[in-house]
């Protein structure tokens, strides 16, 4: 609150203060710490018109190529690291105790319609250059350790090209993502690839940042998972091959360690010549009371 | 840099130093500071990924309801004072001695191909309930005192309806703006309206901020002015009708007292009840050494 500069000091008390007593008291607390990081943001740094317009065109860039297949300014926000901190933020009551499975973020590849699917099918079609890997793992509960059983264990994963099913018009819909229930072991299981690395695109106002920050554009290797179930909290991760070159420096900061695993060869399955064991543990959800 | 708070202490260190060595340097100072206060206002907030989700809607939304004739991403920053923090950071040489004609936002509606007018023309076309006006005024310099001659004066106003030219396309092209030449006097002469009050556009996100925040979207009634020349500092600015209601409150926060001016009535001019007269101050450039 301390005005050692040059400015009016009475300006950003003055805009806060602006808010009606209708504001809603959470948005008036978060607005009010936002200007106040804004203006101090702008003051430290003497930002310039003109360096506060190429921000203002780089946000209107990212609107304009959001669409329902690609959420930019989801990915302006993922290189600078805030969508990993959100998720901390938002579920450190999960990940307080290491125990449970860790977080990771969404990110925008997510499909609120994936298609459900049999425990031991295959999520995958016309991936050639793929190593196909047999996934499975026991859902269970973090206090009892007991298995869930009819679980939903939602995954999707990017093609060997980089591309996700919908940013990729050679690939058929709901390619390498599929949602599955855990039986009454609480197990699921099916046949996925082995994940490669691939970049954030490089053509929008997120691919920009990241080269004018001389920063590569790779994500380590991932599968992703939504594992829900009505009486646990719904859980977000990515799972990450240990093998793969970009886990110490992913461009979206989504890696932790206990999210690092081995696909380990597997031997007499003609579908698959790889194997990858991963067991989720969710909480409980708050008793609705 | 201390860290109480129950989160990776280490993260924001670890985005800061993704930043490789080519970045350009005033780029990695204003990133630092960027991810740096953006992930303290996440964490001091408790921020959820539903609130950092809305934010990123808000931000997209901006986006696409952006074009040639609207920026709404500016629109939003100007709503919680950044575009007129900037605006004082910026010129603040020329505001230190607060001599010279204190500054103010060039906002959204400017146009860089305005075209000029002679000196005594009128730019109102087609405003019946307009009050009309003769401005008139000199461009001096703020050092020496005198005259500046073939000095540009660009000036711009909303019509009575609230609406710019280029809002309203019941207006004719370039109604209400125009570019004027000082003459060897320094002077400059034109007809225009008194300006009125108007509301910030409130069908996209800056307009659903004020409602949020409960706020008016009332700017007070208001000219712009840009006056350039050669040898001298531009000058952007607005000044204000002191009878205006909302002089204490503007939606964007770009009043200053010594921007406000008197509207007084004009006698025996047929073509306007009311006169003002505005003189400019300029700062000469920096030499070029």
């Amino acid at each position: 609150m301390t005005a050692n500069h040059p400015y009016d000091p009475t300006f950003t008390d003055r805009v806060i203060n602006s808010m009606g007593p209708k504001t809603n008291p959470r948005l008036r607390q978060l607005m009010a710490s936002l200007i106040r990081h804004i203006h101090d943001f702008a003051r430290e740094n003497e930002l310039t018109v003109d360096e506060w317009m190429a921000g203002v065109q780089m946000i209107n860039w990212a609107g304009k190529m959001s669409d329902e297949k690609r959420n930019e300014g989801q990915l302006l926000c993922d290189v600078i690291g805030l969508e990993s901190l959100v998720d901390e933020i938002t579920y450190k009551v999960v990940s307080e105790s290491d125990a449970p499975t860790a977080t990771a973020i969404l990110g925008p590849f997510f499909r609120a319609d994936t298609i459900a699917r049999k425990n031991g099918d295959s999520i995958v079609t016309g991936v050639d250059d793929g190593e196909m890997t047999f996934m499975h793992g026991q859902v269970v509960d973090f206090t009892t350790k007991q298995p869930i059983a009819g679980a939903t264990v939602e995954v999707w994963q990017a093609s060997t090209n980089g591309l996700y099913e919908q940013q990729d018009p050679n690939q058929v819909e709901h390619n390498l993502r599929g949602k599955f229930t855990t039986d009454e072991n609480g197990r699921y299981w099916f046949y996925c690839i082995r994940p490669t690395p691939y970049p954030v695109p490089g053509d929008g106002p997120a691919g920009k940042l990241l080269e004018m920050m001389d920063r590569h554009p790779f994500r380590p290797a991932h599968i992703h998972i939504l594992a829900t179930h009505d009486k646990y909290k719904p859980l977000v991760t990515q799972i990450f091959d240990r093998k793969d070159q970009y886990l110490t420096n992913d461009s979206v900061f989504a890696v932790k360690d206990s999210l690092i695993v081995d696909f380990v060869p597997r031997k007499d399955d003609p579908k698959a010549s790889l194997e990858l064991n991963y067991d989720v543990k969710l909480v409980p959800a708050e008793p609705s009371s």
